[in-house]
C-alpha cells in the first residue's frame, strides 16, 4: 500500500466510483490528472505549473484554471481521485501473505519510474494541499486494509481484540521509513522481512489490550 | 532518536568533538549553523537565503558565501555539525527502557518550536546536499544505537545472533512513519508502544536468522 498506489500509474484500476466514464468532463479531469502525474514523476514539484499540465494534457488552460485554480488545486485533485478508485487490499489466505503483498506493492510504487509515489510525497512538504491530501489517503488507505485484520480473526489467526491500525502501521512503517526517509536502497527481502516481523509481534500479544 | 536529535537544539550537548572550541572560526560556525537552523525553524526552508543567515548571525556575508557558497552548503554542514556532536543513546538498564526513551527523545524533537528537525527533514525532499546530509546522519544514529542491542544480548535480553539495525528501524520507524508521513497529532503512549512491539517481535525470534 502507499498513498497513491491505487493512483492509475501504469495499468487503469477498476472503474473508479464517483466519475461518470466517458462523459466529456470526466474525460478532460483523467486527463488533467494524468498530465499533473506524469510531469511531477518527470520533472518534479519545483516545475510543476498550470501552464505545463494544460499544455501536456491537450486542454485549454482557461479550463485548468477555471476547474482547478492553481497547483495545489491540481494536487489535492489527485489525492482525490486515488481515493475514489476501487484499490482493495491483497487477499492471499494468510495474514502474513496479505501483509507481504501490500508491502510488495508499496516497494514496487515507490521505487518506480518515473517516480510518482515519491513525488507526491515529496510535494507534501510543500504544498499544504498535498499535505492534506495525502494525509486524507492514507487514513482511506489505512481504513480499507484493516479487512486484512478481520480476516486473520476469523481464521483464527489473531485474537479478536487485536488492534487493527497499529498492526498495519508496525507491518508498513519499516518499509517506508527505509525507503522514504532514510533512502536505503530497495532489497527483494524488505517486504517479507517487515511483514513477518509484525506477525510474530502480534502472536506475542503486541497489538491487545 | 532524530537524524538531529543531537543538533544543539535546547539544551547544547556535550563538547563537540572535531571543533575547537573557543577558536574563532569554531565561533562562527556555531552561530551561523544556529542562525541556520533558527531561520528554518522559524521561516522555513522557501525562505532560507545567505544574506537572512548572515544577518541573524551578525556575520559579514561575505564571509558565509567564502566557507558555505549556498544555502545547500550551509545544509550540509548543519548535517555535519550533527554528526560531531557526542550524542550517545539512552542507557537505562532494559532494552524496552532504552528504546522507549529513544522514541520519547525523537517524539519530542519532531514537536518542537519552533520545528527544526521537522523543517530539516522537509528539506531533505527539496535539496540533494540535505538529502545526503539526513542519509548520513541517520546511518550514523543507528550504528550509534546499536550499543543498545548489545547491552541487550550482554544481559541475556537478547540472542547474540539478533540483527541490531532491523530490531532498531522496527523500534523506531512506525513513530516517524505515523508523526512525519501520516501526519498524525503526537500521542503520549505512542513512544512506548512502538518500542514494546519490538521487544516482543525481538523475543518471538523476528530479528534473529
Amino acid at each position: 500500500m502507499t498513498p497513491t498506489s491505487s493512483l492509475p500509474l501504469d495499468d487503469p484500476p477498476v472503474p473508479p466510483i464517483r466519475r461518470r466514464p466517458g462523459g466529456r468532463t470526466s474525460r478532460v479531469r483523467e486527463q488533467v490528472l494524468d498530465a499533473v502525474r506524469a510531469e511531477l514523476g518527470e520533472r518534479g514539484y519545483d516545475e510543476l505549473t498550470v501552464e505545463a499540465v494544460a499544455a501536456r494534457a491537450g486542454v485549454h488552460r482557461a479550463t485548468v484554471y477555471r476547474r482547478w485554480r492553481d497547483v495545489g488545486g491540481l494536487l489535492a485533485d489527485v489525492f482525490e481521485a486515488a481515493s475514489e478508485d476501487g484499490w482493495q487490499p491483497p487477499d492471499t489466505g494468510s495474514l502474513q501473505g496479505d501483509l507481504a503483498a501490500l508491502n510488495h506493492e508499496s516497494q514496487a510504487a515507490l521505487t518506480a519510474h518515473p517516480p510518482i509515489v515519491a513525488a507526491l510525497i515529496a510535494a507534501s512538504f510543500r504544498s499544504e494541499e498535498a499535505a492534506r491530501g495525502v494525509r486524507r489517503l492514507w487514513e482511506d488507505r489505512y481504513a480499507r486494509c484493516e479487512v486484512i485484520v478481520g480476516r486473520a480473526v476469523l481464521r483464527g489467526e489473531l485474537s479478536p481484540g487485536t488492534d487493527a491500525r497499529r498492526l498495519l502501521i508496525a507491518a508498513t512503517a519499516p518499509l517506508y521509513h527505509q525507503l522514504v526517509l532514510l533512502r536505503t536502497p530497495p532489497h527483494p527481502d524488505l517486504p517479507d522481512q517487515v511483514a513477518r516481523t509484525a506477525v510474530l509481534a502480534a502472536s506475542a500479544g503486541a497489538f491487545t489490550g
